[in-house]
């Protein structure tokens, strides 16, 4: 914890921040200027049968048209279901499944060592495209944070303060570890938050908004059977606003 | 917990989920491309007198009429008083209980072991379509799975696990052992959820909507005399949102 | 806990749900297709001053007209006054108090055995027709059911678990408690719910509404003036939501 | 806890009800079909500065006038204030307080014995008109009631059952306990519950409206710069529920 | 605790209500008939930037223009700044703190004896006017009374009860406390109570607003650039309930 | 704790709160009367995405213009990327950095430390300018404060007193801690409050708005692709209350 001086090196690997990565939507692409900012954390947020999901899919799939390697965490069991509906919608992961190009991986919340095989997995470097689908869960978990796990990333918690750190507010807690994580890899990042129909917040957890590089909702307006995206937040971009109505079919999600 | 890998076989199998099982509203069906799809999960949620449990015996009925067997689950004691509604509506179990194309089971939640019976009836493999009326009383059930249940599914609670699971949020824990139970059975099926009068969201519990793969949602309308049935999501189908009205009168649910 | 087969002789005990019971108020049992179903449990709710006690005045009194006995229930120890309220509004007890017709019971939530008490006159098969009014403060009492109650009914209560019972839900316990025993009466039921003033919900308690075989609403519109009863949900009848503009004066309550 | 036959001395003292007692407000006086019924509990509320006391004040007034005598219990420790204060606005009880007609009792909260001196000067006898202002703070007493005090009204409270009475929702006991004192004095009472500015609920505390037999509510409107006035409920009185404009100036409340 | 006739005595010391002293708000002092009651509570409500502060200097400096002694007692520890902020306003009270006439005190809660050093100078007799600026971090304060603050006012805590009190609602204990003392000085006193934005509440504790004589509060409306202050409440006084657009600027709050 | 007379030196010291420090946003300047007042404190709130750190990157960047230091707290562990962000948009803290004129640090809240770091680094006297951002989780922490942390303002804690404070809520306590830390120094200082998006409120924690000198919230219009920032509370300053359109771009932050 020491003031800080920007080295040359630094600026040359955060001034990938200003490199863009595709969301494969392109109208969202275009008021992105280009897409999301390489290596940042962007927030998905809405109430269920949004697409939140489908938007997961759309952006690893765009990766790995370019070549680039996807890791998608999953709290739902049914991976197969997963892969069934992406392939539906026109996303066929199984080739690069078998290239070992896309990784899906569920994230059974009922097991001790989640979080460490999580951690794994994002800090193993092998991945350009991180999605986590969702926090929701992850985030009400009321397990503390054990020893074991502090070897992973030692700057965060201090071996002597361990019986001070349970006493932090755990949801808070939870999110940073995990955006910490993150940040840490070299890959660019989606994580999605369960909202309840008519929410106007942007989380369920009410901070991951504020940890994230960027927020992306999605709304559903049954009266005129309409569903809309907006960009609430994006670092480093200047976006509009406004709700943009979307269509859900064949080829994912298109701006209309 | 690894890679995931899409074999021939469970591509077959999965590939089931694309059929599609109707729920006997010849409207929704429409709407739903052909009705829910197979082996999936719906949530059906509604305040009280909207017509879920009729949508339940609907869905059912239709089964039966079918050739497929189907297994009723419901927290209410009147079973009798179930069947005579039913059969007023034009539903007679009479002959497929004979048969024993159709069960009726009454969940006692006050019996210690509500939780093995249901999941045993649910993992027999013996019926095409499932219904469970409500969920809700479940989820809310504080009592934590005790060692002996977790041979029912051992891929869900390790052994050594127990002192960390009972510390898990026990609400979101209920409702995902009945979601995976449903799950792994070979059904499809529908779960209803009770809501206030004016609730807008999806489930009493803010957390069965997005373990479902389907939602839809009732609504009353007093001013103007009015019933209202919702497709709010549901996987690998393309769907209004619009609020359809319905009717309910002998033969059940009619889109309006 | 086993599957159901409808037997001729519960089919024939059953049809008397398709049976009406007058309430009393003849513009109500025109919406209601001839009454309440026979033998099923109302849901009276509202604020107070709404009608609820008249409602119940009306109904039981209705009943001893056409010779049927009454058992009123009620939380308010002022039984005399109720009584005189009762009269002044054209239902004279008294008579029918005297040849054992009617029974009007305190029930005092201080006293231990008010359960039990409530209970065996409940399940006394000496009434056809039973009002509970209110359900409120019993289902807000704190009180575990003791193992000296569960011979009431030994098929809701298994003697070897009561330490899981005190685990339930006390409120939801409370209700079911009190439902099952209205519906092994051969009696059909009013319990009324207390409301706070311009509340949407049904009951107070959330629960009720979806134990109730029907759920009736009154509400107050002081700017005009005005009172209104609303049918909301009413098992094996096909009824009208809209609101009915009520007076209440002599002879009770009329729909205008 | 027996059935109940109404003799002919309990009619006769109970048809005191239809009596009607003036409250010195002549509008509502003809709005109430002559006034309070007799021997009743009416609960009056609303914001501070609606004009609860001042009610209090002209009821109490009321009755002295007409040779009646009447207890004023206090929250407030300034008595001499509201003696000022009522002198100011026509109502001097200062003669009467002399002649032992009139009797204000400040209720400390503090003090231990507050419940007992409250229930025995209501249960004097001495009192035709009982105001208690207000009844928020006592309803949120904690602490719980002690066998010395079961002395009191040996109905209500069984000596076995201590144990189990403490357990009971603490606050609707002290509502009911002082609810039923007041009940059991020959008095028409009237007690005051303070509502935050904009409720749109009847008490404070959510109980006392179905526990009195009467409810007035005051309300302001600051835009308007208007005080009203509005009956919600009064037994054994068939009146409107329209809110009424009120001025305050000497001589108290007038409808206008 | 015993009935209460009005001596001669007391009629002189209470008429002294119906003086009164002026807010030094010319506009606020014609609708409140000649300014707030002598010795009455004013409680001063309203969200941050609203002029609640403002509104004490103006009137503790009203009060030394006319020759009496002020008490500014204050939770913000930059007393400097007050002084600094009141003189920008027009309100220099070095004269006065030389003189002996204003005394401006920090009150630390964090201090062990913050109650009794604030209730020593509240009842050292020597201020005509008393601002307490706020209360609301008072009212949180969850410390229990101990046994040597009751030598400060016998009357309030029986020594023997001192077990009893601790189980008193803190918030309302710590409320009536301070009220208490206020009532007992001889001045005319000032609260304020901090809400939050778009409150439509008195207090921030909802419980301040009935223990004082009188409540004035302070709104913001941003989208017409618009300050506003309204009378809610104030004994033995005949006032609009209308806001009143104010204007500040040097010379403290003008109605305009 | 005594009263209080203001020296010469006092007002001298004071007199400077008159001077102003310019935000680097012109319009906003000209609204604040040429700036913040010197060595206030201003919370500044708003959604996430809303502007709140870009405010801060200029307003330190403003002070740096001037030949100023500046502190930048952050919750915020990419600190790197923040100086990338304040780059592109047209701060480049860079040579300030070299020259020790700026100092960006990141605060650890799992590190024990972290709030004697804080303080010490707020108390140094180095800085003119000093950026808190976030103040929320800081705010949420539950660690007690130890006497280890007493030496760093003994004015605040009495070392007798430990156990007492303990007892105090714990947030209104972290937050004067850091506004009297702030107060203390000599700059002129920044606190930032997450809002959840929609809220009225002007800080997360209810509190901050009370204790600060100055509020300026930021707005996010969606349906109009909007921002505003708006002035609700500037000690000493006569400011308008209307909502200001901004723009975000090179340059920072602009009124439009």
């Amino acid at each position: 914890m020491s003031g800080f001086d920007l080295s040359e090196e630094m600026y040359a690997k955060q001034d990938g921040l200003m490199n863009r990565v595709k969301t494969g939507i392109d109208g969202l692409d275009i008021i992105l200027s280009g897409g999301l900012p390489e290596k940042s954390i962007t927030l998905v947020s809405g109430p269920p049968g949004s697409g939140k999901s489908i938007f997961c899919f759309q952006f690893l799939y765009e990766g790995i048209k370019e070549g680039e390697r996807g890791l998608f965490l999953t709290l739902d069991k049914k991976v197969n279901g997963l892969l069934i509906q992406a392939k539906k919608l026109g996303f066929d992961f199984q080739p690069s499944l078998e290239k070992k190009l896309a990784k899906f991986l569920f994230l059974n919340i009922n097991k001790k060592l989640v979080y460490e095989s999580m951690i794994n997995e994002i800090l193993s470097g092998e991945f350009d495209r991180i999605v986590l689908d969702s926090i929701t869960p992850l985030s009400e978990m009321p397990i503390y944070l054990k020893s074991t796990e502090k070897n992973i990333d030692t700057d965060m918690l201090d071996s002597e303060e361990s019986s001070v750190n349970v006493n932090l507010p755990v949801r808070r807690l939870h999110l940073r570890y995990i955006m910490d994580a993150l940040e840490s890899s070299d890959a660019t990042s989606i994580v999605t938050s369960e909202l309840p129909m008519g929410s106007s917040h942007f989380s369920r957890d009410g901070i991951s908004e504020f940890l994230a590089d960027g927020v992306i909702t999605f709304n559903l307006d049954p009266t005129m059977d309409r569903r809309k995206l907006s960009v609430m937040k994006m670092r480093n971009t200047k976006h509009t606003l406004k709700p943009q109505d979307i269509e859900i079919s064949e080829g994912g999600i298109r701006l209309i």
